[in-house]
């Protein structure tokens, strides 16, 4: 294995990175197994503090249990829409298609497993939470892992995540960190949905870096 | 820009995922400002809920600063030493080099801002964290990119938030996410420092996965 990752290696990540996108509308496809097997491995492959490998990845593929989650969300989306005041907003939100629950072949409920190793987990008391962020950094390779199978994924956020833990019978101690849909899309749009809908747009990086304390911009 | 990835172009992503490390041993070597860009641009390509990019990069290269950190997280560490009893365990963590804050030439402190788009964030109200979740995944893109770069990154997570927060002076609402040493590396090794030194393995992945609920595993 070469250490080294050369220039037109370095511009295949960049080109990944960028594709990469939340996907809410699959095809019906399956996922080969192998290919989710990949993408597993790619997350197992993550950082996590005091190699604690919190993670687990609950693979949905039950239609009554995925039904059991639509549920949810469909409760939860109505919740939202209802806190929305101005109405030009209001409108947009309901355009929008927020989930691919059904559609999407496989969901995975990636969880923390807050216990895992107790009580001494090396580097994570100071910061109790770092268990969940490293539950983090497994998806998003998870998620580039997808993106280079040409395999899209969305995550579903609103959702309960009491019922949820419940559906999928949680154990206490045991958090649930993303609800996500995976599957082949039918197109990777060239830029996030909420950008191309006028909802937000990127931010420019260079008011987002700071050098020495917050507030001071970093002149590049 | 192509959209799909060859199986070549693949093997280079599965080989960056798994030759990442948390590295805590720095050359004095400056990191290219150009190379920085590109990493902080790829975390600035990270999904993040309702679009909201609720990231800021504070790049620490004053000496000062630096040591103010170091001092914090030496004061952490020696606090841990305590909590551990097994005298083997004990050993082993005094031997362990778990930063690399003044020898790496730059420091980033990762925040996310708790109050930008507020009130209303598309799909962050059920799930409030997923905004910390977000940064998180921008953490990821970046450690990524960097290795790609031949430039490593190590995540110090014995540190008091709380100090650290008021020497980078963030304001309220604005969370310290991660502080990361980089720069590049005398080695990447072969393996994380914790499995080499046998202080934990590596979980097999396929005790990780289950199907449709927890604790029933998945048989590919």
């Amino acid at each position: 294995m070469s250490d080294t990752f050369s220039k037109q290696e370095q511009e295949v990540i960049y080109r990944l990175i960028r594709a990469r996108r939340d996907i809410r509308h699959f095809a019906s496809d399956p996922v080969p197994e192998d290919a989710l097997q990949r993408i597993l491995e790619a997350a197992h492959y993550a950082p996590s503090v005091g190699f604690m490998q919190p993670w687990n990845f609950i693979l949905i593929t039950s239609q009554e249990i995925k039904q059991k989650i639509k549920a949810s969300f469909e409760e939860t989306n109505r919740e939202q829409l209802q806190v929305l005041s101005e109405d030009e907003r209001k409108e947009l939100y309901r355009k929008l298609k927020l989930e691919g629950i059904m559609e999407a072949p496989i969901n995975i409920a990636v969880t923390c497993d807050r216990n895992r190793d107790a009580p001494f987990v090396l580097g994570r008391s100071p910061m109790p939470e770092t268990d969940l962020y490293s539950t983090c950094l497994a998806i998003q390779n998870m998620w580039l892992a997808a993106r280079a199978e040409g395999i899209g994924i969305g995550w579903v956020s609103l959702i309960n995540q009491q019922e949820v833990k419940q559906i999928l019978r949680l154990p206490a101690g045991v958090e649930l960190v993303a609800y996500l849909c995976i599957g082949y899309p039918t197109q990777f749009p060239k830029k996030p949905m909420l950008e191309e809908l006028g909802w937000k747009s990127r931010l420019p990086l260079k008011t987002l870096v700071y050098e020495n304390q917050w507030g001071q911009l970093k002149t590049f």
